[in-house]
């Protein structure tokens, strides 16, 4: 299988978010020359909406995404998605990921829950569709199920897109649904259409923490060329973001010798 | 929801494996009323297989399961399911367990292990036939799919099932699949037939470890009278067996206070 195009690497700025600020992503990616980023929200927000937009545009970036609209099942989740569509539009995104959210505090009800975020997304959806903004439904890792994101499978968000119709598609992260024996058929039935974000890392064994121990592409046990394949052979002709939370070893490390290495990895080993 | 029937709990004896030995652990249930017993087969061949079958007698308990056989990746595993089935066969275990086995060293294709577990199963289930002892395939959490089992989802144990025969189905424990948007439809598809076992704990937020760090009944989030309901209504009529891996908290506790709040949990909670 050829390697893909290196032009089409992307950085999620969580990857180097205990090294730099947005400004310094920005500035490291064109650099290394990767010609994407997707900023996360704080960082965002520390440099400034417009400097951001400036900055991005002065590098030629594209965004992939903005991490992260979502967790409707907190309190303040409907003006919060407002401001994330608002800055996504700004920002020109491929999409804003949303990341669910678990279970409400002291609830055991997932099915509420899941009900709850297929009517918040209803609530938010005319909106993105109005500001241009496609919604990316990422489904986490069943792991992370309680506290993070109770949509846990492909065919689960893509249930849910087909319940919501136009303008809303799924981001695939290969951390959180590698495991999965549906991971081929689903992302087939996805398609072209509803396939709005990939994401690249891998599986660390052993896995020491729940979150934040992800590993570089290579380093786990993730048949990376096979799922992007299977992307590819659904259609999917945009970037393929590297998004790595690694508490341990790679948030440790000189954020350009990291940078370095993804571009070495993505070319080698995805 | 009334409470489950007392008699109907049963002790996995990896709940208090760093306390007892298997014949502590069977008088201990016997003092605390507990009438079922699930051995793991390293504390079996400490005791003696035969001292354990008379024990186990003696005290009128029956064994819910034996823990475990599978591991079908590994090199030794035809001679060691043998040896499993006939002890199985001597405990008069309601089933085997199988922990199929996860991506052998290596090597990162599931699809292929995935095959090679589905093989490996079709060749001991004539003899675990022939010995009367059912074979319970337990889907483990995701998160174990790397190095303990790459049968991830109740749906796909129930393919296997489907592909495979009589004489096999499976072990449903809520830690592995609370979390699956899927669980009611695919418990009533398993139905009475396919259901041989029911394991119950909980699952804590935060989770600390990816092996060792489940929960008591009632300390987590899972809805365990809603799981309870629907393998009722599945007609599963057998019973409920408690299986706690708990490095930092209950495998440091007297034993018999963990099986006197066991009981308490079961009729509280469950």
């Amino acid at each position: 299988m050829a390697s893909p195009d290196p032009r089409r690497l992307s950085l999620n700025t969580a990857t180097v978010k205990e090294q730099w600020t947005l400004a310094q992503a920005i500035e490291g990616c064109a650099r290394h020359g990767i010609r994407g980023i997707a900023p996360w929200r704080d960082k965002l927000a520390e440099l400034g909406l417009q400097k951001a937009v400036s900055l991005i545009k002065a590098h030629d970036l594209r965004v992939t995404g903005l991490c992260r609209g979502g967790f409707f099942t907190a309190k303040d989740w409907l003006d919060d998605n407002r401001r994330a569509i608002e800055e996504a539009h700004e920002l020109q995104a491929d999409c804003l990921v949303l990341v669910v959210g678990g279970l409400p505090a002291g609830s055991k009800d997932l099915g509420k829950a899941r009900e709850r975020i297929r009517e918040s997304i209803a609530l938010i959806l005319p909106e993105a569709q109005a500001a241009g903004v496609p919604l990316a439904i990422e489904p986490l890792h069943p792991m992370q199920a309680a506290d993070r994101a109770c949509v846990n499978t492909l065919e689960q968000a893509l249930d849910l897109c087909d319940a919501l119709g136009e303008g809303i598609g799924v981001a695939v992260d290969v951390y959180h649904v590698w495991w999965d024996p549906k991971l081929e058929e689903q992302i087939a039935r996805a398609g072209r259409k509803r396939i709005l974000g990939y994401h690249i890392c891998d599986w660390l064994v052993p896995t020491r923490d729940l979150l934040n121990d992800r590993g570089m592409m290579g380093d786990g046990v993730i048949d990376l060329p096979r799922i992007r394949g299977s992307i590819e052979a659904a259609g999917y002709a945009g970037m393929h973001e590297v998004e790595i939370f690694s508490e341990r070893d790679w948030w440790r490390r000189d954020a350009d010798e990291v940078l370095r290495i993804c571009r070495e990895r993505f070319a080698s080993v995805t």
